[in-house]
């Protein structure tokens, strides 16, 4: 009963005290020095006090090659800071002049055009805040050896306020032919990652993004060009973006013909598996964290869909008996993250905290069993693709927190 | 008649061509050399060609004092960039240890408390996006020297997701007593900054935040805590918070009693004079652009209201003679930059661009010499606080931008 009541925000705000915070008999008398402080910076930093950064994987061996990861469980609200987006290349980060960068569009249009990046910016603009997720994120955990943290097991997802052009603008200003089928978008980093894209969503709300969270699009994120597809797989965002052939079929590429296809239980694998389907993962405690005390305690995550919006996370502390809703933060985006929020009150118990969200389509992330009898379990270290099962943190009697 | 039908994005999108785009009669061979990148980074930065900085006004001598703008001339969307945040101090930014930073709560409450920050991270938190302004904003436009650039003219603003705890949610745990009417708010740098706010914005939407954009609040914005005042001016959101005293009478502190106050016609002085009111500002073109060639130019701006959601900003790029809706951003977040967009078709011709904002209040910004008719004109070369009239921009023949 007591777990049940603390789960509103009523419950919390009752209570007389928080169990650990220091009661004052009188005010203490404040004889701290005044230090004069620091000048101001042209370009500011943050404290030294803080050191939360990306991560590299196992399979980041090689200095250009491989992915690191973004620090959930430091994160607040739903903006991740662009210095630790998480990023994924193939060859590296090329460092490339804006000054000398142009986007060639040809192939199946009226009038083939290449665009400075001043050119760009005369454009009708937007900016739009939209996540981006790689395909492979915690497909560690369907094979179930997840890293300890959120981190390393949800870290390869990230959100933006994104800013450029739509796809559509450019499109129709260079007239799409009655064939056009898919556009086939390439970036300029030495492995030219490309991948194809039906004309359909690229006349949706695909972006041409030169702007980041305010400021020009960061070098691991694409400086100055990169694609922004909302809700699609990272990997269909091209980074780095200096071309787009439209075509009247896909290209077969090797990053969608060999890499980023998903092997399914009866041997054939799906391709063009774009949507990235709803995930929520509970990033405040996550594993590594220890609770400081009994008392209440805001159990925090992030929520996702890529088919539009989320509608519902639901919040459990014991083991999956029961569930209550979480607060959502407003506003809600579509195709963006979204931070929920739970007040629990917790009294040294051992307990199984899990977040399980649904989406606007009405799908409900699923348990990481029924997704594996629904996929099979791929060989591999990695597991497979579009992982988005439920995740469970233990929280032990003495506070720590860790996957199961 | 050309420039009132190319104000709509119908009117860009059915032209042939952007003018100086180049149109190619072949797809080039692309010859480039494929170069490995550069390994990825723990912690990102921008790229070394993105060179936009804060800059320092010329009351910022010393290195401790004064105040850096926003350069709000290359920025996309409404999120600044927390490393060129605006920011004013006066005694530079003080190096806090969060490990040994506390908040005092203390006065007219039940319980006198303390929380370090770790355990005010336990209390249910939120993450709004709010702009915050500098009084003094623009005050150089009301004496007639304004700054060449909008940077300098405006860069007293900016805008950030913040996160933390609700002022609401701490004062209902401590337990005002029924005498409490004001709550000083006291900095930890040297000056001990210090302001008073009445105890009903205190219980409304104010925010005890440790967290900007995603991260830790950044030195220059208060680390490891600031108060934010959703729509109030700069100086009140006190920055390196360190205590809230529950008073039945406001401090009459330095900075409340001499600093900010203004000076009417009358010889008085209005205090307390705290909401900021509606004001806009074109950023794109601004004083130190020069517009590439003739035809399509995207016109951008930023927008804002201290009193709840922008409902419209008008723009003119005829000397006032005509003004068109431009679009807004969506979301409108209340007490946020919004930013605002009109496609405009320029021929060559001299031009006045201007922008007028409308708040959901039905307050309209005003021209200059309103404001100055209703207000008076202070002595000394900053102007009065509150600043808020109608910014002009001229665009020459040859395609600069200049103040007017």
């Amino acid at each position: 009963m007591t777990t049940q009541r603390s789960f509103t925000r009523r419950g919390f705000l009752s209570s007389a005290s928080v169990a650990s915070m220091t009661a004052l008999a009188a005010v203490p008398t404040r004889a701290e020095p005044r230090l004069q402080g620091d000048p101001r910076r042209l370009y500011g930093e943050r404290s030294p006090f803080e050191q939360s950064a990306r991560s590299f994987g196992a399979s980041s061996v090689a200095v250009t090659t491989g992915a690191s990861r973004t620090p959930l469980q430091d994160l607040y609200g739903i903006i991740t800071p662009s210095s630790v987006h998480f990023e994924r290349h193939h060859s590296g980060v090329p460092t490339i002049d804006p000054a000398r960068h142009e986007l060639l569009l040809h192939g199946l249009i009226e009038r083939p055009l290449k665009f400075s990046m001043e050119e760009l910016r005369r454009f009708p603009s937007v900016s739009r805040v939209h996540f981006i997720e790689c395909a492979g994120n915690a497909g560690r955990e369907h094979r179930g050896n997840p890293g300890p943290t959120v981190q390393l097991s949800h870290g390869l997802v990230s959100c933006s306020e994104w800013s450029g052009i739509l796809l559509s603008t450019l499109l129709r200003e260079v007239g799409l032919k009655d064939s056009a089928r898919w556009i086939v978008a390439e970036g300029a980093d030495a492995s030219r990652h490309s991948r194809s894209i039906p004309i359909s969503k690229a006349l949706d709300d695909v972006i041409v993004a030169y702007g980041q969270n305010g400021e020009a699009v960061r070098p691991e994120q694409g400086y100055p060009l990169r694609l922004v597809v909302p809700g699609w797989e990272g990997n269909v965002n091209v980074k780095w973006l200096h071309r787009l052939h439209v075509t009247d079929q896909a290209a077969m590429s090797r990053d969608e013909a060999a890499s980023y296809t998903d092997l399914m239980p009866n041997g054939k694998a799906r391709r063009f598996s774009f949507e990235m389907e709803t995930n929520s993962v509970i990033t405040r405690p996550s594993g590594g964290h220890k609770l400081a005390g009994k008392g209440f305690h805001e159990i925090s995550g992030l929520a996702w869909t890529g088919r539009g919006r989320l509608s519902r996370v639901e919040v459990s502390v014991d083991s999956g008996a029961s569930w209550l809703d979480a607060e959502l933060q407003a506003p809600i985006y579509a195709k963006a993250l979204t931070r929920f929020r739970l007040p629990w009150k917790w009294m040294g118990e051992e307990a199984i905290l899990q977040s399980r969200s649904t989406d606007e389509t009405g799908y409900v992330q699923p348990r990481r069993e029924v997704l594996i009898a629904a996929r099979g379990m791929k060989e591999g270290p990695d597991g497979f693709n579009h992982y988005h099962g439920i995740k469970p943190w233990k929280v032990s009697r003495d506070g720590n927190v860790t996957h199961v």
